[in-house]
């Protein structure tokens, strides 16, 4: 397969790169840039010197099947909403991971991302990329809207208990806890190190994109959960999300009922580690990988559920998530250049 | 007066050396450790040097009415339900840092710290330090049993809420972070250095000594309050905690209600800062200080109430908060000593 | 005493903030800003709320005298170099952070920092603030020129070795490490949060402008001493400079010898400390404080001495040696409002 | 291959298994650890959790050559001195990852590594592992003897310079900075993080275990080097080394020329990588693989050269080329299985 990356400076591109090199179905990359056309890769990450050297070049849609046969946009909103039917109409897949087309709802995404919504043409033909959720869809999609990075850890934290209906609907707590590199390449006064090191920040309280992305999902997995609390905090470390995740049980449980379910449901998933009783994930567990870590616990003293789900934000909260789905497109195996054992220390 | 400190050589009886400097009602220091006698504190902590140069005594209290006036207790568990009776007995203030006098129920004490209670007459004569609730009780205290950290942000954050009745009394989730110097000075695998940067951790969940002492403490001020849902975490930096609290309004508000209602509260409060609308406290805007910052919001779309609260865990949630007790229980202005501007960035 | 900041949003501003709170003869300070004149402190500085309630105003220099005695100016580079004069000329006192006065060689400054030099007038009355070893002067300066953070932990270590020429001229190589914030408060890539986090870089290599500082002063002490090898490197820390400094000694000696004589020298120091036999400093034995600690070792094998000089670079590498000198030129105790002990942890 | 790990429950051990699982030519792992025997590697390592399910076992080296046909010796100082010989008897090729077996000489070994050395017999089958400058005997080795992590940056950095003769002997000056993982998974005061982070520190003055390596191979090299000054540091992060090297030119040089000659010695090497004019590599950049990045340049002002080196320590300074030299043993392409990406950011 030939490869095209738009946004290949972003961290998003940098890490579609890293991973593709492992890829042994690629036969070509192929980077795009609106800004930097002319420049070479590795002058805008030196880390890539020797391994890629490929300059940027602008995207002309007319010419795109020639050169490549998949897309992954890691772009600024505003930008899928615009070329992906363009994209899928030159005759190549699309996997777009940034939040232009994850909502089916227009007047939704209006509302939260301020901007315009795409073409309910486009709406329409994507197809929400939570592999381990939608794997059917994906299997025959041209149009994959990859997840954000936090709903990716909080659903795959709370299917479970959603679709069987163990919690009351209405007391979903999301507190979820980021690195800095999930706010992009753009240096900034929130992520200047010495304003963000030895601190530690909430942002974006009761406004964050991704509430939005969380409830529609849940509500089509039980269509009684309408609203949740969902705050995102800034860890001072580049990679890793934590969502710890509170609700009310529905009725007494225990741990031990819960983590049987859990196991249960994600057993066959190579990208979900239940962890055993007692212990709990830290998001360096899953540093460099595809892996969501999930714990979970039950308190008799509360009746509330906890769960505790950890993901590499790049990985499987974008780039990592985006070649799953591009394998499960192409019918490779799943985890075809995603077999990578989480970088610790 | 004349202050010795027991326990120096951890981070709280550092902590008080760094503080007490600036106090100006303090004569001479005497520092009382059970391993380290004999040894200059500038060996165990070269910040120190030319500043204290003080050998660790062995404490005893037969003489240490001679020796001093006041005393801090910075030790583990289990230390001063021995020894503050007798000090008291001896003619002492007493200031115990530690865990040990501040649950006023021997049962729940020994359930939760896993050791038997201190006796019930030292429990009736400690007076619980939260500076700001308990002033008037603190004022001719002689054994003051100062708050944890995370219940000091928690609570300071609560207070208004709880004690206007203005939330569901069982939907109070605390989920609490800290840097990783409250676990101490004690070398360990979860405080080793390429285990905890770039990591963010959940510990001791649903088990935290914090928990009951936070019960106790909203339910003397709301009978209503029986259980709340605590869970605390470990962030990469050494200093500040935030609480970030969720409950359900158990009637419609606005943020702007809850902000007048705070400020109302706290208008006379040296070291608690409310946040203006739209904004909200990051750990670092008091690092080395003693304030605790409150920023709050309403969510109309989930009717549920977010307050976060903000603290330097080794300043206002020990060794600040110490000497702030200490100044009211001897007549002195409340922040003598006390008046640092954070240290930023 | 009345004092103005000019640069108050920037760094060395905050800090100077931070440290004058605690300086008894400082009756009023006015904060000005040329770019956000109208905006109270704490809006750009959280931190400062309910501490520093101040306005910042247009420096208006015909009325400058009127409102202050002394003008602290944290400015980035051309500023200073055209105030300062008039700000005398007005009756005021200054003490200049930048970099601008610091070189007496017109041409000197223009090849390094690739701007046009002060007059020849302003730098023949600005005074270099190295306190230790300018004491005198500044007593009866009018215009400071506040050392380098990097030249002032460099000179210190340096000074008895090169005064009392124990080494060879031309072998000395000054490795030096800083925190971020002597970056400032811009935003850039360089110190991103995601690009500077487990990174450790060298930049401008054989280019900084601290270079013919350092040169200039060690050849005042030695004129044998014409060039230095200086290379900074960046640490993710946000404050703290290490200058390790590597020079082949003149004839043979030994630890014991040159402790000795750095405790001579710097016996009567307030702020410089020497570390005893075997033991060398770490930043954040200094940090916050406005020490600089030295350590100091002789290597019989290679012939080679090695001084190792830590500061926080905001505190004595900028702010507080400021204050130190401002208390110089008038005659206040030295130490007034720097009894700060560091923080640690 | 069957590949066998003595010391898996160390960074280096956890590190060789993350690069074994993208190595097309193993066929099984043993771990072997003296003091875990019977615990599943994933209960001292969760991030290996479904990749990694083996228990640890007791090395029996009359049976190793049953289980395994190599040997990973990731263990403390005095282990490998014992077990080599016995382990090659068997018939196993061995890569030992200690300090163990560098030296040559017995008596330099037992001065800086304070312990008696390896018999002459072993120390004298063991082949130094850098890999660009051993190749040769690595390719018929038995016994491999991976260099230290600060040698690998330093002597790859220095080699051009010292084979070409192009500086003066006595002038290396090696200003070495560490991330912690060097320092192991033992908790210790040194490393615990609240004493580290937002803190640099020096240590091990005069006294690492390195010099002598370096030495003795620059001396292999050029004999008229003999001795060199090394001073190491640690910085608050993880993973990566970076080498700044100091010496005095032996004749005018320019950075032009020194550049061509380091990109001509290294020109088929798949693992250097060396920075245009101007650019210098951060840690960073090398982050997780088994690149060793290297910058240079010439100051005319002081007639002396700056050497920039970098490594993730772990990696190139450890299992990386500890796997690099099993790939030259073995007659495998010797970028097998570390054909990886730095991770970035």
């Amino acid at each position: 397969m030939r490869v095209g990356i738009v946004g290949a400076t972003g961290y998003g591109g940098a890490e579609l790169l890293r991973l593709l090199n492992l890829h042994p179905h690629i036969k070509d990359i192929v980077l795009y840039s609106s800004s930097k056309e002319g420049m070479n890769i590795h002058e805008s990450y030196p880390h890539l010197a020797s391994i890629y050297e490929q300059e940027l070049r602008t995207l002309d849609i007319g010419n795109v099947k020639n050169e490549v046969d998949v897309i992954f946009l890691a772009t600024p909103p505003g930008v899928s909403a615009g070329v992906s039917e363009q994209l899928i109409g030159a005759g190549c897949q699309v996997v777009d991971l940034s939040g232009d087309l994850r909502l089916t709802d227009p007047t939704v995404y209006t509302k939260w991302y301020k901007r315009e919504a795409a073409s309910e043409s486009v709406l329409t033909q994507a197809v929400y990329g939570l592999t381990e959720w939608n794997r059917e869809k994906i299997r025959s999609a041209k149009l994959v809207a990859n997840p954000g990075c936090y709903p990716t850890a909080t659903l795959l934290g709370l299917a479970p208990l959603v679709k069987k209906q163990l919690i009351d609907v209405d007391s979903i707590i999301i507190d979820a806890k980021s690195g800095t590199s999930g706010a992009g390449r753009s240096a900034s006064m929130m992520t200047h190190y010495s304003e963000m090191n030895e601190n530690f920040k909430i942002y974006q309280i009761n406004q964050h994109k991704h509430v939005p992305e969380i409830e529609q999902i849940l509500n089509g997995w039980n269509n009684n959960v309408t609203t949740v609390t969902f705050q995102p905090h800034l860890v001072p470390m580049v990679r890793g999300i934590m969502s710890t995740m509170y609700m009310k049980a529905s009725k007494k449980t225990s741990e031990q009922e819960l983590r049987a379910l859990y196991q249960q449901v994600y057993a066959d998933e190579p990208f979900v580690r239940i962890r055993p009783m007692g212990q709990f994930p830290s998001t360096k567990e899953v540093y460099g990988s595809n892996y969501c870590d999930i714990g979970i616990t039950y308190d008799e003293r509360t009746e509330r559920i906890t769960v505790v789900s950890v993901i590499d934000n790049v990985v499987k909260g974008a780039a990592g998530q985006a070649i799953q789905n591009f394998n499960v497109m192409n019918g490779y195996e799943e985890g075809t250049g995603l077999a990578i054992v989480p970088m610790y220390p």
